[in-house]
């Protein structure tokens, strides 16, 4: 088992990564806040998981609330039945929720804990690659709107984050790739090495081999922890690790939650953002192209969706919450391993990037 | 104006109290973060006081957000409505949210503030005097659920509170008589000789006098900012606010949101707590009659809804925030001016209190 710290002073919190760790109790009771804890996860996660989660915590007044399985239900309707749950078995403020699935239920959980009797302790169990590295650590909750992602949401850290990576064995493949675009981010945006080893070690990680799965979730954990420590609320440099996400954010809002995966979204979107960084003459187009394979290696989507005009585009990215005064500010590469977020950038440039023939790119690169 | 301070560190704000405040720009300007401002308001104050406001923050882009008025609308639903104006209008993260109205409003935009893109600026402008002198200084912000009152909301602290006591002249009498409960909760609790006062000029307070509503605000709001500034989050003396609150709770949830107001039915809970006290001999008689009469000559009810009987009292208690580990903790007065928060009492007292007759005990201390 590695043992991670997030820094930040009296709301620091571990993150313990392993094989097996849900059904060790050692990891998860002394942080608890008292007896009652009520388990949020979803339909399908819940006959796979949630029994020896259950015999680990055997001590505990438990209260399962399990949620339909979804982007789609990333919803106030769905955060209600939390809600509904805590107040049928009667949760007080010393109840501990914890979220057992996906970036869906830890985000959802998360917001819960942070809004039922405004505030609550929680413990994230992330089942998904993707909320591995990524979403279960840094503290961010929340759920979407019609009219945008992750807009109605909140700040608030979770008081341990348990990572099981024996959970992956039972992820689809499509997540798993999924997961795998968050993990070469953090390559992308401050960690060049990173992608060496990812290069080194795709296939391995696609097989599931387990030293390089706690090996690649512990470095981008690590990224994550300390960007998050030094920047909690995203004033600054927090919001590096947004990138691709504006453009894979129109795309998930333009085709409807839940059609294109978080991940796979992301990764056409990190696309973009090298295509863009490439335009600006910040990367060449060999670090452009290195960035595609390493994306078409992990098995994910590299071109937008074909109906997605630069009007959808830039109808949805107006939304995005780096927008300032206005003006969208994007995520983009100075070089491999170092983004900056900026909108400082001549308007051309973007057009241009939404207007690339994406397809034909890819016949290019792959020549 | 009197300015009073909020000490909470990086968090601490200020509260400013005199007439005419709503149309000086030079008390609200500085507390934007931009030029984004969202007016959240409601159907009954808007006709009343949106256009001053607006003119004295005519160099911003104002969105108006007018809600329907009342404790019904303090739902999920009317919150979404002031996501869905703040989308519409694509409100970025440095836009500041003003709630103008009474305290259902100051807490539907505190915790639309609280969770819109995850935390943007608000500043409290009460018009009711409940809203002034408890709901809109210390940032709990929340809205209803239907199995319990204020269950979701989030601690969130106001840029600014802004109070105009010639907001108070549109008051209707019942209104001002509730935000009476308040102001005689803080004599009770932690202030004995302004009980004197209140004595002394309750006939001036319910006839308007600009003199003695100042200075009733502003000390009720020193209490209120000593006691928050003390433990902002509630984990200890800040609970002893809530005198009168978890029989009040009761009785506004056994009778549907908005038949009794938020301050009749705290009055009714103080009396009930009075009782309570005094039956555990903490209180004498003396003191509990001089509670209720106090309270009755502000014109507020003195006994609970004939209707409910113990166990209705019982069913809706459990679920009250202060509940812990399954026990019920109360306010309750060691003697008038110091209230400590407890469950370590006889049950039997709480049945005692529960099953009196308040209106032959009214009828006793008429005499």
């Amino acid at each position: 088992m590695q043992t991670l710290q997030v820094d930040l002073g009296e709301r620091s919190y571990p993150i313990y990564i392993g094989a097996d760790l849900l059904g060790r109790a050692e990891c998860i009771v002394p942080h608890l806040a008292g007896r009652q804890v009520a388990i949020v996860t979803n339909e399908t996660v819940a006959p796979l998981y949630l029994d020896k989660l259950a015999r680990a915590l055997s001590g505990c007044d438990l209260t399962p609330i399990v949620l339909p399985d979804g982007e789609a239900f990333k919803s106030w309707e769905t955060l209600q039945k939390i809600f509904d749950g805590l107040l049928e078995a009667r949760h007080d403020r010393r109840t501990t929720l914890i979220a057992l699935g996906g970036g869906v239920i830890g985000d959802m959980a998360g917001f819960a804990a942070a809004c039922y009797q405004r505030g609550v302790d929680f413990i994230q169990i992330p089942t998904t690659l993707l909320s591995q590295v990524d979403s279960s650590v840094g503290g961010k909750t929340g759920i979407n709107h019609p009219l945008g992602k992750n807009m109605i949401g909140a700040f608030y850290q979770p008081k341990a984050v348990v990572i099981d990576t024996a959970t992956l064995a039972t992820l689809p493949a499509r997540e798993l790739s999924a997961g795998l675009a968050e993990v070469i981010k953090y390559g992308l945006i401050c960690d060049e090495p990173f992608l060496g080893w990812l290069e080194a070690h795709m296939e391995a990680l696609r097989a599931l081999d387990a030293a390089a799965l706690t090996e690649a979730i512990a470095r981008s954990c690590a990224a994550k922890a300390q960007v998050v420590g030094a920047d909690e609320r995203e004033t600054g440099v927090r919001a590096t690790l947004n990138l691709g996400h504006t453009f894979g954010h129109a795309i998930e809002t333009h085709m409807g939650y839940g059609s294109w995966l978080h991940g796979e979204a992301v990764a056409a979107g990190t696309v973009m953002a090298l295509e863009m960084s490439r335009r600006l003459g910040w990367i060449d187009e060999a670090g452009r192209n290195r960035g595609i394979r390493l994306l078409q290696r992990a098995g994910l989507p590299v071109e937008p969706p074909a109906e997605m005009t630069a009007d959808d585009f830039l109808r949805h990215m107006a939304v995005d919450k780096k927008v300032l005064g206005g003006q969208l500010r994007l995520v983009l590469l100075k070089r491999l391993g170092e983004a900056v977020v900026t909108g400082d950038f001549p308007r051309e440039a973007l057009q241009a990037t939404l207007d690339t023939d994406y397809r034909m790119l890819m016949e290019q690169t792959s020549h």
